[in-house]
């Protein structure tokens, strides 16, 4: 922080900055001491903590010219709650890392920090803490704990054959926004909306926990290739049933006026942080969930995923799906 | 991670790399889920988690022709580390976010995660997850919990009139070394070795909480900055007696060299992570301290630091410290 830029971060200063970040935090009642010391210090009624850590790199992540900084807040703190939530987690509290160009304006730092507290602030989650240095790119680290109030963790290996795989959440709009934005163009703002920030079905993990799911995975990389994760974990076969998977209208406009396949989007486009789970047969699964599919063990064939009967190799990407 | 430089973690790819640096990683009792889910599970059975997080920025806070991977490893995990033990707590877990250029060699990054590994090895503290992606220069967040076993934690607010200043661990070596190092000398090593890397006093932290430390603070800003954290947060005078300061031969030595005096070094260097606390009167101070003052309040004066009677203004910069 030593260019003084009118405005910027750099003017104002590390303690400056933290003080207009953080003010008028709310109180939690699971915050038992906030920003401004060493450490927070949160409740963990449950006798375990359960932590997860996500970075957001400027032109890696996201763009500047193409989000809003109250988008990337957003979602900056939704990819690490989702990670939370698809442990079946309550989400409690987070830190956040940020570092910026010290010429960035102060107005942008400010903005960034509000989008990412509203998102908390939707969980009832507690920002207690962070660290602020200057860098030549924009990058947000945040760091989210929760509690379990004395469940077991939903892992990504309980999956059992005859368990049913279903979804919560969108699949395919944050890939259907970036095709949009990658193209010059700024609407549909729905699907543009989508890039810029994820709108995770956060009650859906607590309900999936609480429902007896046998496994969940917030899908960052693309169905496919979280799906994989929970076959390779739990040493099954996910076989989806794409005629399960309803097109919306939005991605099949898109994906028509593109010349594309709306599936290609939905079965390997990520960053929608839809949760997908499997159920036992004897569970009712919850409404926030759609059936997508059913967990197999073909004794030949190993852990993986199928669409259709057909096994789906490599990556799950656009070629490799096709291939 | 576009590029594919041989042996870049480029060319590794994502989960390549990640599984490369978490080969091998111990077991530890506090582990409820470690690596390779979407979150981890970690033992909170204090009731309670201490996190913290902290920064290092390439070409900020360190330079790759200064200091070896190893070092900049170590470095990152001791600041998160020592920020938990600065509460009284015992550190239990930590997280990495890890950023770099793509044409990073593959080597770098394991060697700078095998510091990591090895710092947070010292304390039992597990590598619990993390998160990898693409930078254009490095940059390493580090998210350290900690457990307080039912005991409060030691903040800053509780220093009292009678109290007794007491510092354990090294100040102003850092400092030196990096005036080494900006004058393009690479020795003495002692001194160099102390900018690459901290040995906070992590022992030091536990000891002051069982001893009924009133307060505590990292000492990262430098002395005179971290004690006015402390003077504030507990509206009294921080007094400093600099005559109980020694003057380590290795810093004198330095000093004299370049015509500076080393206690500009010592009063206000940061980056060595001493451990400042207070300690009432009654209570034995453990012997990994050095008593250095006592807290005071001066009605007329509010809170803040002198040394040697003088109140020091400013930011406890060389400038401002002899203003």
């Amino acid at each position: 922080m030593t260019a003084a830029e009118p405005g910027s971060i750099g003017e104002l200063g590390e303690f400056a900055l933290i003080a207009k970040v953080t003010e008028g935090l709310p109180a939690h009642a699971q915050v038992l001491v906030g920003p401004g010391d060493d450490s927070a210090v949160v409740a963990a009624p449950g006798g375990s903590v359960v932590i997860s850590t996500d970075v957001l790199v400027e032109g890696r992540h996201f763009r500047r010219d193409w989000s809003t900084p109250v988008d990337i807040g957003r979602r900056a703190a939704a990819a690490s709650l989702s990670d939370i939530v698809a442990m079946g987690a309550r989400p409690t509290a987070a830190v956040v890392a940020f570092a910026g160009p010290a010429d960035l304006p102060a107005a942008w730092a400010v903005s960034c920090t509000a989008g990412l507290r509203a998102e908390l602030e939707q969980l009832d989650v507690a920002l207690v803490g962070g660290d602020v240095t200057s860098a030549d790119a924009v990058m947000i680290t945040v760091t989210a704990i929760g509690d379990l109030d004395g469940r077991d963790p939903v892992l990504r290996s309980g999956a059992r054959a005859g368990d049913r795989i279903a979804i919560a959440g969108r699949i395919g709009w944050a890939a259907a926004g970036l095709a949009v934005l990658s193209r010059g163009f700024r609407s549909p703002k729905k699907l543009v909306d989508a890039h810029r920030y994820p709108t995770p079905p956060y009650s859906a993990g607590l309900l999936a926990a609480h429902s007896g799911a046998t496994a969940m995975i917030d899908v960052s990389d693309g169905l496919i290739a979280d799906a994989r994760h929970i076959a390779r974990a739990s040493a099954v076969v996910l076989a989806i049933d794409s005629s399960l998977i309803e097109v919306p209208q939005e991605l099949a406009s898109a994906a028509s006026a593109y010349s594309m396949d709306p599936r290609e989007w939905m079965l390997t486009g990520g960053d929608d942080h839809a949760l997908l789970a499997t159920f036992p047969a004897q569970v009712k699964v919850p409404s926030s969930f759609v059936v997508i599919g059913q967990v197999q063990v073909i004794a030949e064939a190993g852990a993986g995923v199928t669409v259709d009967g057909h096994f789906v190799t490599g990556a799950g990407g656009h070629e490799h799906f096709r291939g």
